[in-house]
């Protein structure tokens, strides 16, 4: 059914089904001292002229700084670079202390280890609402062999590639490619083929993915810090604070304090939740890998995998 | 090093290292005949009011349509929709053949199953360069609670969690939650480590990811049609084609025939590189589980999962 009368939230939950990467866009001010912001509003637009489109909130300190710069960078970020994303996201804070970047010739900061950069010209200033549309003219790129970060459903994650789903078995043993018997194409699929139905369930139960992180996160060890969280969860401070605010609406988490000691804990009704859905994961499992001994098993190695692979 | 010459096919690549979720829009023409496009050039742009914007190639049939439509829908699509994707990203074929469809009250397509769906009425067309930029204002939206499709280095993908990467396990056991113990996120953080190492494996061999499946997909039974590797590297049939071109211009592949005739297969040189490839990868799953004993268990209980989980 169809919503015509949406909140702000119901719109940003159906726009978190769109993935995006995420980049920080930076440019300079007059002084020369450098702006930078993380965003995800990015998108590719035009290969003659080569264009690329973002767009930044005008009540951004430095929207002003963008809307008038001659020249910015968009640096897409690879998957290890979630606290830089964070860094970047705050407002205010002197965002490039601790970072180490280099400069363009046009004075524009370089950040390294992106997955991606693209050096631009600004192009088309166009209004975007409460936002600015910034297109810019692609004038140098880089690329690194790193794996790009994603956003998804307000939550930091990588791309999983999609594989052909198991065919019938004869088939199979007749055109057994390489590939079929790779670990990571396995370790893929299992996790596709369970997370689907785990997640689903989720849904089903009135929680979104976001909001059943946090509370599995709010479960046993409690209270827990907003870093703690965000650690645990990888949903971006903004993001989680925003988030934990509506779940205090709808009676699922609890805070307390204020400030850097702002502590959060789950309700009764949010462990009761957490439990259920716990329970339901356990179920499906079994059900999986056919019994307990095998899911034992199978949770080993795949444990000793994560220490091994683990840099 | 920053690239400043650079060919179309060099910013395409580094526009791939941003992920971006795929969206079918949808809109009619003067005689209510229903239009159709595959865009991942989608975004969010303001919440207030609630503006989302997206790029139409302005040498599209539809360009002209889309341009002057007052209304269309935006449908972010789910994971299991990659045929839709493949069929709405054809040119001039009768798209909506055999699609079931409903048209809301400004007659414009809506299609099921989507993750998500925005009903706009168009706020600004921009100039883009080749696209034309639209901006619809969100009069409507809807949500499924479905995994959305992901797009990320060229081809179809999920999104995977995210997980702080293993602690040390001292603190692990001291702080062990429920999650920690869940099959799903032991697989998503065994795949994302394996496949983080194995994927720098390829990028550093000088392969782009989705070259490497296509080459590793034309090892063994080939020749192969365009059918048969769109399945097997979830690569959409527009991409791929562009692909094998530049991959036969680079000695990787051999294409023989025409039109629905065309068979693809590898070169020496490139089953030599898929055949390199292959052995690293399987010296990395060894270190990564201990020894072949285990690994074979791993991979054994890993299809029993997919076996059982596939519907």
């Amino acid at each position: 059914m169809s919503q015509t009368n949406f909140s702000s939230r119901d719109l940003r939950n159906a726009l978190s089904s769109f993935a995006t990467g995420v980049t920080i866009v930076t440019s300079r001010e007059d002084d020369g001292s450098p702006v930078g912001m993380t965003a995800s509003s990015f998108n590719s637009v035009s290969m003659e002229p080569p264009l690329v489109l973002w767009s930044v909130t005008k009540t951004a300190h430095s929207a002003e700084i963008f809307k008038s710069a001659k020249h910015f960078n968009v640096h897409v970020l690879a998957s290890d670079q979630t606290d830089l994303s964070n860094a970047f996201a705050k407002s205010g804070a002197d965002k490039f202390s601790g970072v180490e970047y280099k400069t363009n010739d046009h004075g524009i900061p370089i950040l390294p280890y992106a997955a991606a950069r693209f050096e631009c010209s600004t192009w088309a200033v166009y209004e975007g609402g409460d936002h600015w549309i910034i297109v810019g003219e692609v004038q140098a790129i880089e690329r690194q062999p790193t794996e790009p970060l994603v956003f998804s459903g307000g939550a930091y994650a990588t791309a999983a590639s999609l594989r052909p789903a198991s065919p019938d078995p004869e088939e199979a043993a007749k055109d057994q490619s390489h590939v079929d018997g790779l670990l990571i194409y396995n370790l893929s699929r299992a996790y596709r083929q369970l997370a689907d139905t785990f997640h689903a369930t989720v849904r089903e139960s009135g929680l979104s993915i976001r909001e059943w992180r946090v509370l599995a996160s709010l479960h046993g060890e409690t209270p827990r810090t907003l870093n703690e969280l965000t650690t645990r969860t990888f949903i971006n401070p903004r993001g989680l604070m925003e988030l934990l605010a509506n779940m205090r609406e709808a009676g699922l988490c609890i805070i307390e304090g204020s400030g850097d000691d702002t502590r959060y804990s789950g309700t009764e009704k949010g462990n009761e939740q957490v439990e259920r859905l716990f329970a339901l994961s356990g179920k499906q499992e079994q059900a999986a890998v056919g019994d307990d001994e095998k899911r034992d098993q199978l949770l080993d190695l795949l444990q000793l995998v994560v220490r091994n692979t683990h840099d």
